[in-house]
């Protein structure tokens, strides 16, 4: 998988040029202690190597290909205090790889790797400390007359080109992400059993992640959000510190990261296992337009034209509700909605849960085509201050799913949690 | 509570000053994605706020004492997508602070705030971002004879004024740290009745971080280690991704954050749930150190004495089972010993697991004094490729508890989980 | 002299502390060249030495005193390229240090001289890459624990004190700026006796600098000014770039460098060697303010007292000749006159020509003192657009002498120079 | 001149890409006090502009070119203590610039004026702060989505392209250097005619740079070397502090930057007037060398070539002289003669004394080709312990000349000071 990123990504570049990929750091959490690694996700996907202070280079020079990494030396010492390392000679079988460095070294051997070439894609500004050295070791070869040496002169971002090939998932991939699917969709099932009145915001995202652990997935795949009541309407709510009353909804955004690949779920559920008429109406307003959006997908169609059918839909039943007062095709065109889905249809998904890959636009109006991973997740969110009927005030509701576009349609990677009314109260009464 | 302990840094402050107090700053984990907020435990000490981008201020001038505070400025759209946030009117009457800015608009008052005083307490270099800003407003002020400013002319660290205050835990802290102690107790009762033989190592994560969560702890307050067999030997083995075997012994020490207070737990038990003979052996050797070493822990004795105590047991123990050859005093003195046992004996807890405070001298040789809590946690690691009988090779053993020396003696936080073969093996069977 | 002041800021230091003081560094001109090398005056007054890459540590330590440097290796390659160095032997002996480093070995022995230290002298921000230095110096040894190490906790900025030893010149230092003044003065005769109509301003530059240089004195102590016509009335005038016209006063502003002393006097001239009738008038005005202040100046008296005198005299004068209209003490009290006379009436000089030294507050109120140096420079720049008499319109001049403050008076160290109109107009028609 | 220049850097680049070019910043030679003003060579190349604080952008964008600028306000009040700036308005219609903006607003209009485009030449690394702001606002195109916006993709380095096109210089360009060639020579003919037993080695300075000023170069092109005696065997001797011994030879270094363009001259003269016997010899060697030199220069001929002839005629000489022993050809080979000949026979010239250019290697085996300008400039430099017969060790020698390559050979702009033996006795004899 990774030889193969790596050919075609050569084949992409410039004869006479490297491509620099640069691992994570480890993440202070506070005095000694740290986050759990994540490395990057780029050089993850040529690399294959999840340890930090490592650097990739694919370098192309008069037509030949080689891979050089940069990664820490074995130590004993370190090892037994800090854990283990892959060290030099066991990447070189590990991992593919044609030439390992200890990053240690890095001061003697960059430059010496960087000699004779033209140009260096690079993401500069990612990590400023890893783009000093790099550009210390240029400017050590434009000083090398007397060595011999000759030093790149062009710098270019190979983002525009990694983000392609990253937007089309491989059959691997595929793979992969429909594991983390399933694993997230675990996740929202025990949420749903476990509910009851009274417990915290915090109890289910416990529950939920005891799911997506013990099914392999080391880390969710963004921070969990279980928003009852008002709190659904705040997008980013991830304090999931209130009690859940009795009467209202609880959102739930939880995705599970699984080899590096995320899921990524909305569900909004009953707090109490029913849903009140109001709340059962306005979330079928939501519900009846992500399933008309999933329907819509396949190659050539863009989010855009999707997410028009959704506007349609969700701001009929908008005023059908009383909630919004006027003509739907001018409420849509005057973006009054925005006042209720504030945010976009959906975005692509893969090694990120907000995944890379050119949108063209900000309406999004690139056509989708085979390979590409999007999620769905339109959402309705009335603040507690609107002027609209009082049991609608304060309810929040998103439905979200990951799918991958195929030949024909798509592939949705997150259908084992239920969303229809009825599929949820029947689960939620077994509990 | 924080009240109070603003009031006794001002104590110990020289008049005309300041001591400043950044916040931490949100980490990324990969792309836009963030690791969980957690606050700077000294930023935490003394304001009890919980946001990042903020700037604590505590102002002693002319003998009067003032408390500003610099956060991020309440905004509609913004909390919508990123969260709430206390605004500055909320933090004055809710944190007891004198005045409140905008952080937005640092530039425009921090020069005005230190304009006229001497000196500048200051952890200089946690926050370099910070600082910049600092000796921005300094030199501004050194600039400003036209607008009649008087610039700083003293920086001091005000750490190791906070480090002694931090080092002494008040009854409210204990409260807190008590609290901590029962969660991460409970975690490992809970690992103890769940494991099986054949469960992944990271499973046992599971369980105990659910056991944490459900109990109103937000995160561990470190990274779990879950080692079996040999893994136990790695001191920050953190991956756990091994298949836990029949026969081989799991440590674990993991710990819950508990209102920003560290728990520290270490146990180790068999994965089948009984202790071979000469697992037991080994294990008796460590406890009976850790035993006789809890019953020392007063005012007046040092880590450093302690330690002296458990080396005696410890080697006197592995001389008995043959795994070290020699004289007791002389394997002591000449440090053999640390080959099997190369960590210390503990380590102040508190706010951060490994919390601030001076031990003296690398021995530890400060004697303990009321309020101060500490960990004790002997242990015994024989490499598998050690020259010793074949069944204690690959064997790590560390047992570990939370106390605060009271008085008279100690109290231990983390009674709650056993540790004795008997009681273990008796918790374990009934699962 | 060094010695002296070394002693000086030691009985200024609290004990357990170090005073670091860092050498200028090389300025580019452009690409491979570089500007004459000016050494940093505060480094230069403590250490008497004039090469770049150099560091001065004052240290005082349990009540002993002992000076350390850092500085350039001697080098037989490096020599034959760049020039001599002095290296460490004979910087021990020549400069009265106790203890010389390779400043190539900072990082090994920085941290080792701080140890043990509570307070470190800095004028941070000067000189960011040595801060950069000192502070991985003192987190060495914050993290040097194991190794026994003590940090020290307390930065002060040796600005205040340095500043306040300097402002108060030694009979030495006066012998020097004595020698400064003489050699300026011998520049601005040689300016007049050269001066002809149709001149290019920068041909006087010619003949100054190559009076000054003849006399030792290696470089301008600021950047020449010669203004003629108009250009007299841009304060920081150095283009020097006009053909000198006849019938026009031409500005001189330029001052020797002897020995690191600055020298900083301004003379006004007509280029044709005959003051018109207006010009004289208003040269009149200026010289007899500036001849009222130096007779006024005497300890206890300040800048701000004479300044006030001046503005007597000058805005009486400007009334005079119809160039302001209204009542002296109302166009003094609302600063009308600034349009004038827009700049102060002097400032410290010594290693600096903008010496340091505190002046209390914008208007200078701080009584003088014995031994203080300062320029006295009234001036009247009339704006070529200005609603005055013709002509006045684009008339500048402006007459500065140095002077030492002594017990009774003062002592004019410019007074070679000639600056009443019969004198310069006898000396120019000589020439 | 400037605009020219801008088309043949136009017709290098790739459609849809950016030039820039950044000012020299103002250099502190003390506090507050600054090194007089050097632009940077490659923005003045472009520009022809003079001031600091400003950018230059030649834009390439379908096809068509455009010119802008940031440069400082027009502002009043600055101008009157700082000095006239050109402004907005007049840099259009003085320099042929196409748009103008403040620099101050450089963060409001920078990335405008980037938007999509796909490359950007930069000499990155040669102002940081500059860098900086470029980079931000290259992010700011990337982050720019919702604005459409399209952010360049590659950095180029401009050094490769421009360097070349520098090189060769232009009939305009020859007409500068041959006036700071004059000027240059008139220096030095001044210094033979001033030199006298017992001056210092700074009061030859003196009348080299009187007579540089006053022929209106404004500044030597680079740091004037007077070194007498053994003095001469230091290449970069500049501190010119000795006093100058009866029967010393004197070797001078020095040029004039005339309208930004370098002469550099090297005559080496005795103090006396008349050279001994043995430095007559030593001399001639030089010299015959020098001549030889320059009359082998020609298109297609290299340096490298030339140095051989060189080494032939100076090692022969040693030889002869006794300094050296041994085969010719021999202690060619082994480089044996780096003992008293350790540098190169000469570089380019032109802004910059040592010009941008490749000379392909370390031999610089380059061909000249017409318009190039070299220098030639051999020396002999015996150590004072070196193991030569007396008369000559101490003794340092240089001879160079500026030559612009024309079609058949070269023409030498520094020909008005003599170095035969001749003629230097019996100009200094007039004296
Ligand atoms: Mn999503
Ligand atoms: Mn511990
Ligand atoms: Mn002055
Ligand atoms: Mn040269």
């Amino acid at each position: 998988m990774f030889l193969q990123r790596r050919q075609q990504l050569f084949a992409a570049m410039s004869d006479n040029s490297v491509a620099i990929f640069c691992a994570a750091e480890e993440q202070t959490r506070s005095r000694d202690t740290e986050f759990p690694f994540r490395q990057d996700s780029d050089f993850y996907y040529f690399s294959g190597f999840n340890e930090p202070s490592a650097m990739l280079l694919l370098i192309k020079h008069a037509g030949e290909t080689r891979t050089v990494l940069f990664n820490r030396r074995k130590d004993k010492l370190a090892e037994i205090w800090q854990g283990r390392r892959l060290g030099q000679e066991q990447a070189v079988s590990n991992l593919a790889i044609d030439k390992a460095h200890a990053i240690e070294e890095l001061g003697e051997h960059l430059h010496l790797e960087l000699d004779g070439l033209d140009k260096v894609y690079l993401a500069q500004g990612r990590y400023p400390a890893y783009d000093q050295q790099i550009f210390a070791a240029i400017e050590c070869l434009r000083n090398g007359l007397r060595q011999g040496f000759k030093a790149p002169k062009q710098i270019e971002d190979w983002r525009p080109i990694v983000d392609e090939m990253r937007l089309i998932k491989s059959a691997e991939e595929v793979t992969l992400m429909r594991k983390a699917g399933e694993i997230s969709a675990a996740g929202h099932v025990r949420a749903m059993r476990s509910c009851k009145v009274g417990m915290w915001e915090y109890q289910l995202e416990a529950e939920i992640h005891h799911e997506f652990l013990m099914a392999g997935s080391r880390a969710p795949a963004y921070g969990t959000i279980v928003g009852a009541g008002d709190n659904a309407c705040i997008l980013h709510y991830t304090e999931n510190e209130s009690v859940m009353q009795d009467g209202d909804l609880v959102l739930i955004d939880a995705g599970a990261e699984y080899q590096m690949y995320a899921g990524d779920i909305t569900r909004t559920f009953p707090v109490n296992g029913k849903f009140s008429p109001e709340q059962a109406k306005l979330y079928k307003v939501v519900l009846d337009a992500q399933l008309a959006a999933l329907d819509m997908l396949k190659p050539g169609v863009s989010i855009y034209q999707v997410n028009q059918e959704v506007l349609n839909i969700m701001v009929r039943g908008l005023v059908e509700l009383g909630i919004m007062q006027g003509d739907v095709a001018k409420l849509i065109e005057e973006e009054t909605y925005k006042e209720y889905y504030m945010h976009g249809l959906g975005h692509w998904i893969g090694l990120d849960v907000h995944d890379v890959g050119d949108y063209w636009d900000v309406k999004r109006s690139r056509p989708l085509a085979e390979g590409m991973a999007i999620t769905i997740e339109p959402g309705l969110y009335i603040p507690v201050d609107a002027e609209v009927p009082a049991a609608y005030q304060g309810v929040g509701i998103r439905i979200e799913d990951d799918v991958v576009i195929t030949s024909t349609g798509c592939d949705i990677l997150t259908s084992d949690v239920p969303k229809s009314i009825a599929e949820i109260e029947a689960l939620m009464a077994t509990s």
